[in-house]
């Protein structure tokens, strides 16, 4: 069965481990259940509505996506409380109005100028969380800026088609942390930074509020969720190499690879050429002895993958081209046109990109972004 | 019109700007015929078959591309002579073959080993390229180790359905070069080392070779072309930031942009936050004092777009979002809700994230991504 899947790739494919993907989501379904905290996890990482129906089997009702395009496929698939956690695009209203009248909506905002707009172009009603930025500085209004939160949950606050659910923050910076102690505390902070703001709103304000936070890495190592009403993390179902290499999973978690053609050796170099590029890859990179790197070069088995020496790695990319260092042992077995597999930077990536996946047994499942999924 | 245009944008856009892509394939079309070098133009970048017909009005009929699905795709939309620049992918013999019957199809070959394999699987014939490494280092052999080529060539030989055609090389290390001088020696170079190749390779063997060479810096800074039988630039048609900042051309040549809406202002940072992330810009990058970033700004204009002040860039991407740096005078330009423009820093990856193209009337012109270009 594994040969002939084998046997069956002949392009740059995302293969996916069923198992260990759903592994990972019952670890964090059960974890966030045990703390009476809402789970909605992000589905720009799988973007696949077959994959969304794992979650719904999970007791999973409500979910976030980081796009309209998203929200509008997630809608079709029959989810019906559907958060899009990136500041509202107002040149999407027609969009948002017709998901507003089939869905439970949840839009952000972090200025008064996009409340307004929105409001004047809305008749349904949307749930309102307003953006905070809790120290990752890529979007949302500072958390220690307490006036201006205010101001914009007034201004919300005016229209009744908005209806003002929360605070909502990503800890994005955890990405970039050094260590799981470090990410751990950057976690706290946060949750931490969001109730004093809460506190001081509520108190202002007179209405209770939520607030929804949590990314993969804060979710993962975490025991105690905090004080928060959801949490978000998307990138925990697959995990890759750089939650891999910051200590927030295992290799044995890794539930996607990407199965690639050997088309050449470089036994001079020690390296191996693929076909499989930033096209397929992304450029995302990790860095290592001051080098970046796009992957790390592992080997098919019976029941799915296994990392090669840890210095095999995808050293450079082309648009279809990949070059990867290749240990001596790993180079001496193989031979061109063999598979080698690639261990994905950032699984998210590599799923947008390559648009399906294959499972161990062969099947395929569809994503957003494959064109039978649009018909 | 354009007004027009910009209103109906609501997600990231690759706008095309034809007039300068028609100059831009008139200019190098104009420079080979002078030198009576064929043209044969790599399609990777464009990827679309509507756009391949702009080539065929200029007389060209051989083409480059870059995978099998590409070849598959040109195929089908007339093209019958086509070179797939890349080490031939032995897991992919049946499209080989399919095409083989079909077109007038060049491969390259770097082993032995995928020569014997390769003729064992095709009766149709097809015509072989020795990849040659001239200086990239990324595929091909040594253009020093004329013993291996020789024993590579020997080896092309044996079967009568191998046609060795000559040899090929991607002088890709142009991309690294730091002036335009610079450029030229390398380009120059290249083709030398190619002929003394050649020449060796010919006296050895008593068969005429031909030379493939040409990539875009090289072939557009270079008045005298050298002694090659073919060019194969591709990015020439559309150029990018990278190439405008290597001195290749003008942002005047830049022939396409990404309008990405504006979605969030942070006067405190000076930085505007845009709906467009490393899943539309790609995250290939360029540095400048030090820090990476991932394409200029610029603004619509009623022909199509002005670059901003040369501070203001993409300063770090997500998935879907894009940090960009603003000059205080565009900052000032800008309002929630506006389209910036970002002049990409390649065109290539831009075009297989974005999968089809607005004109500046907003025409749609579908590539090989675009589903509806797979029925």
């Amino acid at each position: 069965m594994i040969a002939d899947f084998l046997d069956s790739i002949q392009k740059p494919t995302l293969v996916l481990n069923e198992t260990r993907a759903r592994r990972n989501l019952k670890r964090m379904a059960a974890k966030a259940a045990a703390q009476q905290i809402r789970f909605r996890p992000h589905f720009k990482t799988h973007q696949s509505a077959e994959i969304g129906e794992w979650f719904r089997e999970e007791g999973i009702s409500a979910i976030t996506v980081s796009s309209m395009s998203m929200a509008a496929y997630f809608t079709g698939h029959g989810w019906t409380d559907i958060l899009v956690a990136f500041p509202v695009n107002l040149r999407e209203m027609d969009v948002i109005r017709a998901l507003a009248s089939r869905v439970r909506l949840g839009l952000l905002v972090e200025s008064i100028w996009s409340v307004e707009r929105l409001a004047a172009g809305l008749q349904t009603p949307v749930d309102i969380w307003i953006k905070i930025d809790s120290g990752m500085h890529r979007a949302g209004v500072d958390v220690e800026d307490s006036a201006a939160v205010l101001a914009l949950a007034q201004a919300v606050l005016q229209y009744p088609q908005l209806r003002l659910r929360g605070l909502l923050t990503h800890a994005g910076q955890t990405y970039h942390a050094h260590s799981p102690e470090e990410i751990r505390r950057m976690y706290a902070g946060s949750v931490q930074a969001m109730n004093v703001l809460r506190g001081e709103l509520e108190g202002r304000l007179g209405v209770k509020l939520e607030v929804s936070a949590g990314d993969t890495p804060g979710c993962t190592l975490c025991d105690d969720l905090g004080p928060v009403d959801e949490i978000r993390p998307g990138n925990f179902l697959f995990f890759d190499a750089m939650m891999r290499d910051l200590g927030v999973c295992a290799w044995e978690d890794v539930a996607v690879a990407v199965a690639c053609p050997l088309v050449a050796l470089h036994p001079h170099r020690g390296e191996g050429l693929i076909y499989g590029g930033s096209i397929h890859l992304s450029k995302e990179f990790l860095e290592a002895d001051g080098h970046g790197f796009y992957g790390y070069a592992a080997f098919p088995t019976d029941d799915g993958w296994q990392p090669g020496d840890p210095s095999s790695r995808v050293i450079s990319l082309s648009q279809e081209h990949g070059v990867v260092h290749l240990a001596p042992a790993d180079f001496e077995r193989l031979k061109v046109g063999d598979l080698l597999y690639v261990l994905p930077v950032h699984s998210c990536l590599v799923v947008d990109a390559l648009k399906s996946y294959r499972c161990l047994n062969g099947r395929e499942i569809a994503t957003l972004n494959s064109c039978a999924a649009n018909d």
